[in-house]
């Protein structure tokens, strides 16, 4: 932490601000120059002594150093943490992690024919949501249990490890009952009991990025979990909000390689969301692979006409097939292994 | 609602979108132009349809007409809704509601000293947080139930009636049994459960406006607590994210005439988390007024440079009072009654 | 300036910084923390050197002390800039400059009429552009000189001083021989070369700020100016672009105080483009004023129906009439004066 | 263009509307719904009708329905442009277009250093800087016409097109002279008069995205070149600004498949503008190829601590080796060829 005094600041406001950092346990290193004087603090310093100091009479600025994020940083834990769920692997560069299905759990025949597809073209992870946030009250909000039992049989048949939200504390104990991965949407990055409520179950959370959250936000917040006790936290880009209107969001594929650099967790992009539109699905996911993503979460609908929700966005059976396609080329390019599709039924 | 077709779109494209038009009892209006076709529907459509035809294809665009909100809207209710909270008015354009108080509750010594010089500058409601959202897990999370009970002491002895932020549904019972307001914080806006929640009580709440969240989208959010009934709420401008780091938010004052023009609901701002630094407080609390705010929200506290927390964007006491005597004045220019000072005691 | 190294930098790191700062002619102050070193550099340092700096191995971060501009600061100059346009003065915190008239200037007697009604309602500029910046090649570019000459004829005929835009080197000259304030429009305001221009003038400029400027930034757009020796500078704050729609730009009123806090510079509000709807310019233009703003440009047509750019954010005569009445109450609260209307002939 | 009237429209209101259209030749299509009358024109508008008719009395939106750029659209044009730089192509999904070279021009010996290494890596354009915009008004701002001989003389010795920045309309003819390609940079996108300038040339312009322009601006500006008669313009996606700060810049890739649909125009990324880290220039780089780009446009340095501008975002020459190796695999993986290396002398 740096204190940069005000040029105006008198030599009872240093001392002030000196005074404090005593009864802090602090040890302060005194830099006066011609037209201020700058105090440094180098060793560990907690994130709240930042508004502290920037209270103080004449104090310009204060600059935190340390970065606010301990268990969840790359000096920390330098390997890669690798998730493993119930037996797949997320993380650590082998395998890339593909998880794809629909926006919304709507019915058994659309869940299990979807589930079908991915994990006929290589997919390990079914997506669906039982719980749906939605901008408007007269949306549809989503099956609810029935939709988790759906998921459950979906991967009783398939194989599938499954992904779904969980909205609220009160449903995480429902939620992690059935999902193999529970999934903190955009909108809760932040709802802190909620990510409080997830550091103290047994199951990997995929924890989405903000709509406006800086990188540090997003890495706090899964130090939230981490320091509850729950360890496997991955990371998903999903694309922020910026001025541009033609997507429905802007993908900051750029977030991937940084996190890969300040954090030791998985990161997953998610090309659907990140676009608002199913054509640019696969050079974003393409592209997502390219510069280091863990995995990918893509939706995908039998019929995205007639989806509940985020038609626009899905991709069609036929569309995923060649997505993966294309994928997989991308990944050999940059080392990493894409699950092959299986061999067509006579 | 009014779908353009793409100028590729084929006759069968079209019959397409016409055919679920039929399905689901819409009546379009046919347009061809030279270049394209465009069908529109003029009555009442709800928002998911937009997905739906989004979805379509060699459907280029669809673009929705009629608002989300209905019952948040100027159109449902022409005249202003003025809030009664036992007894004090806010909204309807007489008297601007002020609220004040520190950002966290710490200690009946802080409280009941700042409660004192609120209620003496003529504010009529204290603020002051029990539960407290915080970036960093680390960060001082609130005295919880125990804060609550000082901010009843204070207001029994004060007359203030006080405002407090809940953070999850689960709370939100024990929130309501000792707030006159419960308010809902800007990174909860999208909470949809905690929204659902307070949507079924019988106290007045503020939804601040989330860092960012588009004005429709935040008016939606309102509709999901009036939907479940609560029709007393009132909405907070605190500042939205942009690339400006001067300040810790930027001001969206003109939400405050835009709001008032799209909804019947009262426009609370708030300059200390608007701005993040105490000196812009008052020009922007004064702005406020100027532009037609129902209300405003200050952080005050003895000492801000020993708060727990948003010491930075605190007002002492000599600037509170200050900042109180120039809102008087710019409230007198635009017809906006203020509370008066209780006179010195000797 | 301050020298984050890494936690991983080695010895010879931190020699190769201060071998540098040597040749630099830099005094470094080393500060040895429990995890890293810090180096500081207090005295004055030019803004280049922090990318030198930010390019050696192992530097995680180089932080800067000292404000980049100079001439603009508060520091070099402490008392507010008044400039003086041909005996009308602008900023001082006096009169407040009322700037108004139409978008473009399309005809003799749109510019003549208009003029008359400003004039008649106490401004003491007119506004109008004979060089128009338009997003599209398709659109109207503006009547070029034939739209100064008909600006100096206006100001002939009612004592206004015209203020108008300026787009490129070539043509200072001649627009500098016909206005009395030039402006540099908010897509130019790192035209650099324009700025080195109306940096040699002795005519007034209104700097713009760009539409995703920093303050930091725009200032330093002024120093430009200010450094090629033309002292007559005021900035003008037009909106910037972020995620809401509702408004064509959003209104960074809180820029106003930050300005004034950082800088002598005038500051003026243009309500018109940093809302894009007419009625939004009043209570805008109240909140302008209410926060500091030293003066108001407002966009003023005889029909906004049928104006040639603008239109949507344009006040009829009999809007401009009502909200200069609004104006003139809250600068009386604030202690601005506001031109009062002429009185009213038989 | 759609006209959507307001509920509380007067049929006057709308006449008004209809006369005006008339008047402008429009043929309207009237939709009457239950709550409000909708205006359609299908054929072909001009963008500033939208300004025209917003400002009418109780029209609540004038919705855009044709794309506003016209030259620029892939309509106009279906087949890819291929734009030959003296012999070299740039477009058309064959070869990968490959730029690399220092920010700036610093000397002859640093430019002549690393063309060898650009040409040697199989590179195929020069870039460097003759005239930089700064930020401040104290940082170097290139070294002018000496710096364009410079340019020509790497060219005579390795081969190599060379690509520089012009500034300013009066520049155009001298930069036009020595260099192969003409850069419009991010903050002057908007600069029109430039715009004109370099669409009167014969020589292949690439338009770098201003730092918050949409993508339809960005097309629109364009469209100022090719209206001017200039065919050869191509597009760089260098970073938007958001509120992100750990990258300098916010690369949106998906502006790239985005463009490659709109437009038939070539599209380059800048991963070293758009992210301001050495470290971040290899991921954004393969990602870049991966998801459609034409080319890159790479920031190599000798000796990137010394530069003079940007030497955070500047590869070494063996960074630079390294990139090139890993673009090749992606570029493979998507059907792009990319320049080999030359053989290792002995």
């Amino acid at each position: 932490m740096i204190i940069v005094m005000s040029t105006q600041a008198t030599q009872q406001d240093v001392d002030d601000v000196l005074e404090r950092m005593a009864a802090e346990g602090l040890k302060p290193h005194i830099s006066e120059g011609e037209e201020r004087i700058v105090i440094g603090v180098v060793g560990h310093t907690y994130a709240e002594l930042i508004d502290v100091f920037s209270a103080y009479n004449n104090v310009e600025n204060v600059i935190p150093i340390s970065k606010p994020f301990k268990q969840a940083s790359r000096e920390f834990r330098p390997i890669d943490t690798v998730i493993d769920v119930d037996g797949v692997p997320i993380g650590g560069g082998q395998e890339l992690a593909v998880m794809a299905g629909p926006c919304a759990i709507e019915s058994e025949d659309q869940l299990m024919r979807t589930a079908e597809v991915v994990a006929q073209q290589g997919a390990r992870f079914l997506r669906g949501g039982a719980y749906k946030p939605r901008t408007s009250p007269y949306g549809f909000r989503g099956l609810g249990e029935e939709g988790l039992k759906l998921h459950a049989k979906a991967r009783a048949a398939t194989g599938l490890k499954v992904i779904t939200e969980v909205m609220t504390p009160a449903d995480v104990p429902l939620v992690a009952e059935y999902a193999d991965i529970l999934q903190i949407g955009a909108r809760n990055m932040q709802n802190f009991n909620l990510l409080d409520e997830v550091g103290k179950i047994d199951k990997p959370v995929m924890l989405k990025r903000g709509m406006s959250a800086t990188i540090e936000e997003w890495l706090l917040a899964a130090e939230y979990i981490l320091k509850g006790g729950n360890h496997r936290v991955m990371l998903c880009e999903r694309g922020i909000r910026t001025f541009e209107h033609y997507t429905r969001n802007t993908m900051d594929l750029s977030a991937i390689p940084v996190v890969k650099r300040l954090s030791h967790l998985p990161v997953i992009a998610d090309p659907s969301h990140g676009t608002g539109k199913w054509h640019l699905i696969e050079p974003m996911a393409k592209a997502s692979v390219a510069c280091g993503a863990d995995g990918l979460i893509i939706e995908v609908h039998p019929s995205p006409d007639h989806a509940l929700s985020d038609g626009p966005q899905s991709l069609t059976f036929d569309n995923f097939r060649k997505t993966m396609e294309q994928v997989r080329q991308v990944g050999q390019a940059v080392g990493r292994k894409v699950g092959q599709p299986a061999l067509a039924m006579a």
